[in-house]
């Protein structure tokens, strides 16, 4: 058995290469790196790596995470600018027993010691968004950008090796070294080779309330599907995250088991692809369905 | 009721006087700062606040995080310079639903434009120690210092609020910009005033392989005592990091219940304090025992 599943649409053509790659008994690692730099070299996404909206002082600040399900081996980079895949650089990390999550400056300056090509991550169309963004809030609160774009991609491969991995540049106009859940273990990803894997997508601040992947992980460690997982895990939290703290920003949960059984639940609308030796790629648009349930339909393959 | 548990023989005194706060009513909020800012205020601790030690640079990087068990609400900062008491940043930030993560440099713009006040942390003790291990490690491998000394606490208050916090420098001569467990949510802490709370101390690195205090507290939840779920996460961890990673570095994890009952597990000889409604201030040497249990030995009072 092999698959893939990964968040937004944006990730179809990167799921698909990568795909390819499962198919012909590739690394589950090697195969998310193809898939999650297709969506970080990609200028039209304004969420990942070129082409990310900056932060509040104009700056592209970027967010990634690497886990090895057979290892528990995890690098991540959080605040790291003008690299070029951040998703290459958090996998680098997770070779390393000590100072495998970096942040800032930090994060910067592990990346061009190690050989990563510095690079301006911001596009023209990039700068000229947060211009238009900078003169359209002056003077007003700034309320931050609620879209919710992280590529997030769970891989298991023919040798049974599973990964999860996210790329993300946060929300457009964040606070200066603001992280969400991207880059933080069992919130914005979590993957044991023995079970299964999940990552997140969605207001990071509320994620991480939640640890929403450990726990889709181990709910399916439990016995669940990962549907039957990842819908009790999310609309579980969503209701006690309304009644603890008044209000729940989106968030959508994709997971994947050891046998390529995959599940998905959201509180908002949320498309996501997924390609297994027993399912050609597919692109879903997902919704909160009654009674606890996810609502899909195919938009494209 | 009311209850708290520490991490560490330094916590003693600010337990101490915060389970005075406690017992008059005080708020499980202000009771963890009191605790948690005598440690960061004591210039004799090398691994929290005031006299904490530098990095590979020379510079002093601080990590801490805020819980608020009712609301869930987490503020959290990493990397930050140059602020005296971490844990009110990190607590500051708890009260706000975006950009309530900061890391690097913009952990530290914010600390000063919320108008908390710049000064120096690093002690010229801490400056000789780290010229002494620089000159050291000169032309050698670099091996990070191997102490795991945060300060964690978890409370509880007798209106049965609940609250978890941290705060540490990290690893002595650590990468710049390295972050450990401490201000990641699951990993270094994580709290839920109608189950329960929990903290981690330790390689960082390897905590958050584990996402242990949220594991811990959603085993209290399914009906463990605190200290049958800091046998069972902990243990159980060590061993399966021992089979997946080949090895394991030190950690411990400390636990209290929304009962003011708490517990303790650790893979290395460790120290801690707690004091509650119906226990004086108590400090601790704990160590791993037979079949997955802890020993405890009271060390002080």
């Amino acid at each position: 058995m092999w698959g893939m599943i990964a968040t937004w649409q944006m990730a179809r053509d990167g799921v698909a290469t990568a795909a390819q790659e499962l198919q012909q008994q590739g690394d589950a690692g090697d195969a998310l790196v193809t898939a999650i730099k297709d969506v970080e070299n990609n200028p039209e996404y304004g969420s990942v790596g070129y082409g990310g909206l900056p932060n509040e002082h104009g700056l592209l600040e970027m967010d990634a995470a690497y886990m090895n399900g057979n290892t528990y081996g995890i690098g991540a980079v959080a605040g790291i600018t003008d690299v070029k895949n951040p998703i290459t650089v958090a996998r680098k990390l997770s070779h390393d027993h000590f100072n495998s999550f970096r942040v800032g400056a930090g994060a910067t300056e592990y990346a061009q010691q190690a050989g990563f090509e510095r690079v301006n991550m911001l596009t023209p169309a990039a700068v000229t968004a947060w211009q238009e963004r900078v003169a359209e809030v002056a003077g007003k609160n700034l309320t931050p950008y609620d879209g919710h774009d992280t590529v997030g991609v769970v891989a298991l491969d023919q040798q049974a090796k599973m990964v999860a991995g996210t790329s993300t540049s946060g929300l457009f106009m964040k606070k200066h070294g603001r992280v969400g859940d991207s880059p933080l273990s069992g919130s914005g990803f979590y993957v044991d080779s023995e079970i299964g894997g999940a990552t997140a997508t969605g207001l990071g601040e509320d994620i991480m309330k939640g640890v929403l992947s450990y726990e889709i992980v181990r709910l399916m460690k439990s016995g669940l599907t990962p549907q039957a997982a990842c819908d009790q895990a999310t609309y579980d939290f969503d209701r006690r995250l309304k009644q603890h703290y008044g209000k729940a920003g989106a968030f959508s949960l994709i997971a994947l088991d050891k046998q390529g059984n995959w599940g998905v639940a959201t509180n908002c609308e949320f498309t996501f692809a997924v390609a297994t030796a027993t399912q050609p790629l597919t692109v879903y648009t997902a919704n909160p369905g009654p009674d606890d349930s996810t609502t899909f339909v195919v938009t494209a393959h």
